[in-house]
C-alpha cells in the first residue's frame, strides 16, 4: 500500500554472501592481475571464478531458476550485482558481466523453446560466453541505430548476412553471436531491423583485432567482427523478422541499469579505498579527511552515491511493473555514469600521487569507468531523447490547447 | 515484501485535488502579486486562502487527524507538497508552510496533552501562526548550534530569558513562539538547550525589523526577536530541560524534507514554464526546443527533478521507520538545495530576456529559491556532517583492525 | 618586443582616483537606496552624481578628447571601469553606463560631422542620454539578429519606419534613439538593416512600459519602445543603408568588454565583502575564512577573477589593433558572464543568512549580474558562434586535404 | 608603454619551426608506440629525437645560450613549450621535458661554476638526465613540505644523508640527483632544508622500483630513490644551508608554468583530433559538429584553451619581471590542470566509442593529463595557499582598520 525501500530478507542473504565473495575471493584475484582479465588467464580463468562462485551460492543471480539462476528480478539483482562491482573481476565470476548478462535476460523473453535450448541454457550456466553484435563503425549504426548498415538478404533456405560491425564485447571466444541486421529499409530509417542467432563457428564469421579501449576488465575483449557471406537457417531468427530495433529496447532498458549496479560498486569500492586512505593520513596538521576540502569530496561522493542508487531504485521498480520505463532508464544510466566518473576520480584526488598509481586501485578503476558514459548510449544521447519526449509533450499540450 | 514505489489510492486523489486547486485556484493570485505574499494582504489574505483550501478539501494534509488534518506521514506529504509547491502561495494556503508545518510536526511529537490544547489546536486549523526561535546573529547560533547564545534562567515560578534572534520566519503576526535557548553549558559546547513555549504577546518578546531578504512570500517574514526579561512559567518548558537540541532534531530532518518537496514544486513550475517556451518559440532556422543546447538543459532539469525526488522518497521512507534519518536527510537536503537552484537558473537561461523579467514568474522563483541552498543548514554544513559521519566510520573501522 | 601587461602611469593614476572616488563618494550613495537608481532619484541623481565624478577628475573615460573625454583605448579602459563597476551606480557617475558607452563609441567611429555634433557631443558630456533600440520581442531580432522585423521604408524625403522594440536600456528619459531596422530581405535573412538617427521627441516614437527585470541599476529602465509610422530624414541615416548589421558588430564587440569590466567590478565588490566577513566571524571552533570549504569558495573566486581579468587583457588588445576579435570578445564575454555569476553566488553562501539578506549589497549584486548570461547575447549563442568558427575551419582544413 | 601581447618574430620563428618539426617528425613516432616513451626505447630513443630536434634548430629553447641553448624567458618559452607538447614525446625531443627543465632553469640560477660546469653543462647539452628528489612518501614531504624527513646530518668532510623519496620523475638513467634533505629542525616545522648534488653512481644512493602511474612519456619513470648513508662533500651543497624551501620555489613557479605549456600543446592535440572526428562524421541527419550538444563541448574547449594561455601569459610575464608571482602561478596552475582534464575529457566524449579506444590518441592523452591536477601541488593545496594570502590580507586589513 505505502511506499517500501526494504531489501527482502532471501535477497538480503544474498547481498550478504556476495560481499563477502567478491571481497574475500575476488578483490586479491583482481589486485594481483591489476584488473587485466586477459593478463589473469582470460576464459580459463573465468571457469574457475565461475566455479568459486557457484560454491559460494552466489552464481547467475539474474537467471531464470529452471536455468540454474537464483530469478532474481531488477530491484532485487541491484544491491547483489552492486556488491558483485565491488571487484573488476566480480561480475565475471557471477556471470552477470556484459554482454553475456543481457543476452540471458533478452533470451529468456524473446527466444524461442529450441533456442533457449541451444544458447540460454549453456549460457545461463557459464557452459559458453555470447557476443552481441550491433554496434556498427561510421558511417554505421553506433549512437544513431538507425544508420544499422548490416544486411540481411533472404537466400535460399534462410538469410545471407554482410556487414561489418566493432566494439563487440566478448566477441573472442564467444559460442554464439547475437546478430542485428537490416532486412527492409534504408539506412537512416528506423524499421526493418532483424535479430539472428549462430554459433561463432558458422562459417562467414570472422573476428578481427581487439579494439584497445581504456577497460580492461572484459573477458574477449571489444572486437571488430565481420559477416561475410554467412548463411544462416530460417530458425536463426530470434522472435519475429523487422523488430529487431524493438526487441533492442527489451535488452537496452535493463542492461543499462544492470551496467549502473556493478559500476557503482566499482565506484563505491574506489570511495572507500579512498576515504580509508584520508582516514588515516596526516597532513597541515591533522588527518587529511578532517579537512575541509577533503571532506567536500567525501561528502560529494556519499550523495552522488546516494543519487544513483536512488534513481536506479525508481528505474527498477518501472522495469519490474512491465513498464518500457525508457525515460527513468535514461536519467538513470546518464546521471549513474557522470556520477561514478566523479566519485572515482574524486577518490583519485583524495590520494595524492597514491591515487595515480598502480599501488592503489583507483587509477585501474578510473580506466575502467571512464567509457561508461558513452558505452549503452553516450550521455548526449540520452540527453537528446529525454528532451525530445519533455519538449514534445509540451508541444503537443500546446496544439491541444488550441 | 519487495520494493513498492506507488502511490496509493486516497494520497493520488489528494495529490490530484491538490494540483486542481493550486493551478486553478492559488497559480493566478500570486501571479496577480508578483509573487509578494505582503503585498498580496498578508495574514488576512492567508485566511481568505486557507479556506478556499478547506472548501477544496485539501487543507492541513499534515496535521493529526484529531486536529483536522489528513494525518500523512513523510512518505505521503512528498507528493502533496509538491503540488502545494508549484504556488509559491500554495503552502500558504495548504498551511503547510515554514514554521507552522514544522512546529506542527514537532508540538504533535513532543507537546504534553495542555500545551497541544492551547497551541498545536489552533495551529493545525489555521487560526493562529507560530515562530521557531532558533537561530542568532553572528557570535550566537547561525550554521553552528553549539554557540546558542540566548540564555534561560531559573527564576520565581519558571524562568528568565534573555537573547537576541534573527531571521525569524513568520516572527511577525505569530501568535505565539517556540524558543530555543541555553540551560546549561557554554556557547561552544553542545549541551543544554531548552525549548520554550510563549504566547506572542507576553512581555518582554519584541519583534523587530523585517530582514529585507531576496525570498518574499512567507507570511510574516523573516524578523529580529528579543527577549528581554522574557518570565515563563514552568508549564513553558516543551519537553523536558536541557533536551533542546535532542528536540531540534526531531524537527529539523522532516522540516528539511517538507522544504525539499515545496520547493521542488517551485522548481517544477519554473521548468514548465520554460519548456512551455521553448516548446513554441522560434530562432535559428527551428523550435528553440529542439536545438541541442536548450535540449541539454531541459534533459538536465528533468535529472536534477527525478534525482531529487528519488532522494526525498529514501529519506521520507526512513522518517517513516522512526529512523533518525540524519544523514539520508542531509544528503537529500544538500542535493535538493543545489539542484532546485539548478533547474530554475536553466529554467530563466532557456527563456532569454523573458527569463529575467517580471513577464514569467522565473525571475520571482530565482530570488525564492536561491536561499535554500542557505536555510536550514547551508550546504556546507551539511557535508561537513555527512563526512564526518563516514571518515568517523573508516578510522573506527582502521582502529578496530589493530 | 616582447609581451608587457603593465599599466600605463597616467591609467594607473585615473584607476586610482576612480577607485577613490567610487569607494568614498559613490559606493554610500548606492548602499542607502539599495543600488535602486531609480529611487534614487533617476536622472536628476544621475546629473548630481557625473557633476561629481567630473570635480573628482574621473569623468569619461572612453570619450574622445575634443568631446570632453579621456580618450582611453579598450586596454585602458579596462582597469578604470573595472573600479567603477565597484558600485552599481558608478558607471553612471563616469557616463560610462550601457547603452551610453556604446553608444559614445559606435558614434565616434561612423558618424559624420553633423550627427556628431548634434548626437555626440552632448551625449559624451553627459547632458542628455541616449538608446539603442535593436532587440524585439518574439519572433522578431532577439538572440538571432537575422529576425529583424522593424522595416525602414523610403518615404517623402526619406525614410517611413514601423516596428516593436523591447528590453530597450534606458529608454525612458532617452534625448535620443539609434533605430535599428530591415531596409531589404526578409525576417531571416542577415543582409538588409539599416541604423538610424532620431531624437526621442519625434513624432512615431513611443516609449511603453518598463519591464521589470531582476536588475535596477539602469537610468531608464529597460523598456517596450514603439515606431509608429515614424518619420525620419535621409540625414537619419547613420554610415550607410544596408550595414546595421556590420555597425553592430563595431558597436558590439567593444560594448561586450565594457560589460564585463563594469561587471567585474561588481564581481570583486562582492568577494571583498563576503571575504571580509568570513575573516572575522568565527564558526566551528576558527574564523571562518580558515575553513577549507570557504577557503575553496574564496580561492575559485580568486581564480575566476583573474580568469576573466586576463581574457579581457586579450580581447582588448586585439580591439585596439584594430582587429574585429569576433572570437575573442564571445570567449571573454562568455567565460565573464558565468565566471561573475559565480564569484557573486559564492559571496552570498560565503556569509550564509546574512548575505541573501538586505544587510549586505550580495543579493542585490546577484540580482544584477544575473541577466548578464543573457544581455548582450546569451551563452548559448556565444558558443554556437565560437563553435561555428572551430568546425567551420576544420571542415575547410578536410577539404582541403582531399 | 601600453599593453602588448604580440608574439616577437624570432620567437614566432621558432614556434613555426617547433610546430612543423612536432607534427612531422615526433607525432608519428608517438603514434608508432601508443605514446609509451619505454616502449618506444627509453634513453636510447631520446638521445635519437634530441638529434633530431637539434637538426631542427628547435633543440633547448629554455638553456642559457652559452650552454646551446635559446635562451628563451617565460614569455618566450610559453608557445613554443606549447607546440612541443603537442606531442607527448615533444618535450623530451627538445630537452624540455620535466624534471631535467626545471632543473636547468634552477642551476642557471643557484650553482657555483663548478657546478655548472659538472651538472648543467652536460644537462642543457643532453648529454645526460637528471632528477629531483624532493617528494617523499607519507609521513614525509608530499603535499606539506614542511613535512621533509629526509635528513642530512654534518660528517667528515661534508654530510651523511639518509631517506626515502618516491615519485622521482627521470630517476631511472639520471645522471645525477638534486636531494632535498633536512639539515635543521624537525618535520612538520617549515626552516631547515638544503639541496645538495651528487652523481647518480655515488655509493650511496638507490633506485628503486618504478611506480606504475597513469602517464607513461617520461623517460626514467617514477620511482623510488633510497639514499642510505649517501655521503657528500661540502661542495655538494647547491646554493646555501639551510636555504632549500627557498630555492624550491626559485624552481617551482617556473616549473608548474613549463608543465601548463607543455599539458595545454597535448589538450591542444587533443581537441584538435575531435574537431576534426565532429567535422566529418554524421549522425542524426547532420555533421555530428553540427550538433547543439557538441557544438557546446567544442566551445567550451575554446574557452578552456584562451583562458589557460590567458593565465599563463600573467604569470609568466610576472616571472619575467622577477616577482616571485607565487598567487599567479598558484592560480595559473589550478586552473590549467584542470581545464586540460576537461579539454581532453570532453574530446574523448565527442569521439565516442573512438574516443575511448587506441584508434585515437585521445585515451592516451587522458592518462597523462589526469596526474597533473595532483603533480606540481594537488589542486587543493593551490587552493589553499591562495585563500590563505586573501583572508589573510582581509585580516591585516580589519586589524589595522581598528
Amino acid at each position: 500500500m505505502a511506499i517500501d525501500l526494504s531489501v527482502p530478507d532471501d535477497v538480503q542473504a544474498l547481498v550478504d554472501r556476495t560481499r563477502g565473495f567478491i571481497r574475500g575471493h575476488v578483490v586479491p584475484l583482481e589486485d594481483a592481475h591489476d584488473g587485466d582479465i586477459a593478463a589473469a588467464g582470460g576464459d580459463e580463468f573465468r571457469v574457475e571464478l565461475q566455479r568459486a562462485a557457484r560454491d559460494a551460492g552466489v552464481f547467475a543471480p539474474h537467471a531464470p531458476v529452471e536455468y540454474g539462476g537464483h530469478g532474481l528480478g531488477m530491484s532485487d539483482r541491484a544491491p547483489v550485482f552492486e556488491e558483485a562491482g565491488y571487484s573488476l573481476f566480480g561480475p565475471t565470476a557471477l556471470n552477470i558481466a556484459a554482454p553475456d548478462e543481457g543476452n540471458v535476460h533478452m533470451l529468456a523473453h524473446i527466444a524461442n523453446p529450441e533456442q533457449k535450448q541451444q544458447y540460454l541454457a549453456p549460457l545461463a550456466h557459464g557452459d559458453i560466453r555470447s557476443a552481441f553484435a550491433m554496434t556498427e563503425p561510421a558511417p554505421g549504426a553506433g549512437s544513431d541505430p538507425s544508420a544499422l548498415a548490416t544486411r540481411a538478404v533472404r537466400a535460399e533456405g534462410g538469410w545471407r548476412i554482410n556487414g561489418s560491425k566493432w566494439f563487440i564485447t566478448g566477441a573472442d571466444g564467444a559460442g554464439f553471436f547475437i546478430i542485428m541486421a537490416r532486412t527492409s529499409g534504408e539506412p537512416g530509417e528506423r524499421g526493418g531491423a532483424t535479430m539472428f542467432l549462430a554459433p561463432a563457428d558458422t562459417a562467414g564469421i570472422r573476428v578481427g583485432r581487439h579494439i584497445d579501449t581504456l577497460d580492461r576488465s572484459m573477458v574477449g575483449g571489444h572486437c571488430e567482427v565481420f559477416f561475410e557471406d554467412l548463411l544462416v537457417p530460417e530458425s536463426a531468427v530470434l522472435g519475429e523478422v523487422d523488430r529487431g530495433f524493438e526487441y533492442a529496447q527489451v535488452r537496452l532498458g535493463p542492461a543499462r541499469m544492470t551496467h549502473v549496479m556493478r559500476w557503482l560498486g566499482a565506484a563505491r569500492r574506489g570511495h572507500d579505498v579512498a576515504v580509508a586512505q584520508v582516514a588515516q593520513r596526516e597532513g597541515f596538521g591533522s588527518k587529511l579527511g578532517d579537512l575541509g576540502m577533503i571532506q567536500k569530496m567525501v561528502a560529494d561522493n556519499e550523495i552522488d552515491i546516494a543519487a544513483t542508487r536512488a534513481l536506479l531504485t525508481r528505474a527498477c521498480w518501472e522495469l519490474d511493473r512491465g513498464e518500457p520505463a525508457g525515460n527513468a532508464t535514461s536519467i538513470a544510466k546518464t546521471f549513474a555514469a557522470e556520477a561514478i566518473f566523479r566519485i572515482v576520480d574524486r577518490s583519485m584526488q583524495m590520494c595524492g600521487g597514491l591515487g595515480v598509481s598502480g599501488d592503489l586501485p583507483l587509477a585501474r578503476l578510473s580506466r575502467e569507468v571512464r567509457p561508461f558514459r558513452i558505452y549503452d548510449g553516450p550521455s548526449e544521447v540520452h540527453r537528446w531523447a529525454i528532451a525530445k519526449r519533455t519538449v514534445g509533450a509540451a508541444k503537443r499540450a500546446l496544439r491541444d490547447s488550441k
